[in-house]
């Protein structure tokens, strides 16, 4: 008898009948003799609508009004749940994120988990009922409702799943898995079978969609086993989990992308110290999330110094460039909108030098021009224009050779491989 | 400077546009010095729409999952609201039930109010904030939501008033107040500017729609004064409020039809004692409300008995009626669901004898036949055919000279109005 958490998206209860389908795996799993917590997103497009809802009465909402409103969304979705659940004539009880304790700290719209109080699940669960939480939503101490961001219900099932010491948290959504690049650009990639938390991070941050970045991180700091899988399916998908000896054998996970940034350049700036912590004090300052930043080599006393943002962003980094530039005497900056973040990731990078020359040789073998590089340890991110992307992406996972049909990255060494 | 709770409906709430209207509404008493409190029910046919989604789930959803659900309505007017009044450049903050302290037992679907914390308004409005309150929801004491029941908003505003002190309760509707009769029956009906708590009892259990009843018992226990009036102008509507001496004139404070209920008659039952309380204890344990009552006069040893019942409910009147005949060895037993009930309600008849023989000359007069009568020391309700609604509330109107024009009612004496 296991102890699992399953969560569900919002296209995975879109409609009547998905949820229908939901209480139909739920009540199955429960039949086998697990104790099953449910944790459920808002409905299909509800979450968007209730946006244009607030849009109609103002473009600038309070945020804690903004939570207010978006909490009611799952707050639907676990009532019909529990609903489906009875009429088939089992047992289910929902409750929304502040009932069941889930309490976040005060940042309203993007709140995070302070602490999971799971008395109530644990007690609901000794009654044999299939307990369902609305994923997404908190409170804070003082009874603030809050919500956690986008996302943030993946966020909710790995914080749950870590509170009652669940076995296993299972993400249902509506891809198979985790794919080495995106199918969309690369029909015949492989799904992984298994991922680390290290690589899955590294995915999640540069581009892969399918696992919230904090629900990631949560995980990998309460050793949560995730388990990514799809709800149209009984197939199994992809476990993330801690490292071990099979998976250190991958070189490359994973060819991602990411076209949501765009690409700030200020141009001729002196090249004095402390120049680079006025840029970037005053770009925090302002709220912006700054990804990859390049300052070239000095030439006449002067440097370009370019960075990327979220284009969420733009608004803000524009204007904070406006007058940082005009502050140190920059000629002119440019902003731009065109650009594709690809990246390689792979835990076994790490000890194979010659992953970046192989990447830059494919990338040129293409005709791809290579705008800025950054690296961490298990990942290489080259920026290049985003008409690009298509290519770039096929070009990297056909020169490391991640197609199906070959030996898998799990059981086979890197030289197996082609690398 | 008053301290005041203002509740809006579905209707005046109903779009982006009429929330606007109520966040001006809100700003414009605060800033001639109140202190407010707004309590809001869900946008026009939202409760509706939920209804109709749970439909799609089961018939018999169950009823804590049903006030899960239906309480997401009202949490969204609030949040709209509160964004409202900040993008007017306004203090406002909104609350849930749970949130405010809205202490309910745990009847789900209709729930009674037994307490009032009253704490965090006070706090808010010390702050100079304009509280907005979800209505028709509260939460037990151990943290279930509870809903109150249809028109439940009233309540909570009026318990709220009583809750905090406050000086008034005004109830903004789509009518202008409470009318002597159906303005759209009779279209020279006159508003009343006073009615009493008693009457105002007897017009809303008598099938007046524009206050729900156990607001006015509340308001009535804790002496709250309401003014029910229009959310679409600034004209004054009516006050309820404790009979005074010059209230207590009028005869007839209103004519009111109700349709909603449905007669079953039970034929020839042995006319020997605890037959009733067999009949009418067993409709009870089916939780059926019985309204009217009539037992004929014997006739060779049985008796015919007539109940007026909720339409509402009457699948389970049957189905208990069905089991009382058989027991009983009544031979038929039939229902009549096309039925009004025509009332008078005056606290003046008390003292004044003649009017219920008024009443049925009236309706003799319009050739309206009667089927069943009840009284109340203030209320003579006749059931008629439904058909002949119009017909028996224009006569009765016509009658007791209650029309527009004539002298009013709280400042005339009884024989003025030609009774």
């Amino acid at each position: 008898m296991a102890l699992v958490v399953m969560k569900f998206g919002g296209t995975s209860v879109g409609s009547a009948e998905r949820i229908m389908a939901v209480a139909q795996r739920l009540i199955s799993r429960k039949m086998e003799g697990d104790n099953v917590v449910a944790v459920v997103s808002a409905m299909g497009d509800v979450t968007d609508e209730l946006v244009a809802l607030s849009r109609q009465i103002t473009d600038c909402p309070q945020e804690r009004e903004m939570d207010m409103l978006l909490a009611t969304g799952e707050q639907v979705t676990i009532a019909l749940l529990a609903m489906a659940i009875h009429s088939l004539g089992h047992e289910a009880v929902s409750f929304t994120g502040p009932q069941i304790g889930i309490v976040t700290d005060s940042g309203h719209t993007k709140a995070k988990i302070k602490e999971i109080r799971g008395d109530r699940i644990s007690e609901a669960l000794a009654e044999g009922q299939i307990v369902i939480v609305a994923g997404f939503q908190g409170t804070t101490a003082d009874g603030q409702i809050t919500t956690l961001g986008r996302g943030g219900s993946d966020t909710t099932a790995v914080a749950i799943a870590a509170g009652i010491g669940a076995d296993l948290c299972e993400i249902f959504t509506d891809v198979d898995g985790v794919f080495i690049a995106d199918p969309r650009i690369v029909p015949d990639a492989r799904k992984l079978d298994f991922i680390s938390y290290e690589e899955m991070l590294e995915m999640s941050a540069s581009g892969a969609r399918v696992l919230q970045l904090r629900s990631v991180e949560f995980a990998r700091n309460h050793s949560v086993v995730i388990h990514c899988r799809s709800s149209f399916t009984d197939q199994p998908g992809t476990i993330v989990k801690e490292a071990d000896n099979q998976m250190e054998m991958a070189i490359i996970s994973g060819v991602t992308h990411d076209t949501s940034e765009a690409k700030v350049t200020i141009r001729a700036v002196p090249d004095t110290p402390g120049v680079a912590a006025t840029v970037f004090g005053a770009l925090a300052e302002a709220g912006v999330n700054v990804d990859m930043i390049i300052q070239n080599v000095s030439e006449q006393g002067t440097t370009d110094i370019s960075f990327t943002v979220p284009k969420d962003d733009l608004p803000k980094a524009r204007s904070s460039t406006e007058r940082i530039a005009n502050a140190l005497g920059a000629p002119s900056w440019n902003v731009d909108e065109s650009i594709a973040k690809i990246s390689l990731v792979g835990a076994g990078m790490k000890t194979h030098p010659g992953v970046a020359a192989q990447m830059f040789g494919a990338l040129a073998d293409a005709k791809v021009n290579i705008d800025m590089i950054s690296t961490s340890s298990i990942r290489i991110s080259c920026v290049i224009a985003e008409e690009q992307t298509e290519v770039a992406v096929r070009a990297l996972h056909d020169s490391f050779g991640l197609a199906k049909g070959q030996v898998t990255a799990e059981t086979s060494s890197a030289h197996d491989r082609g690398v």
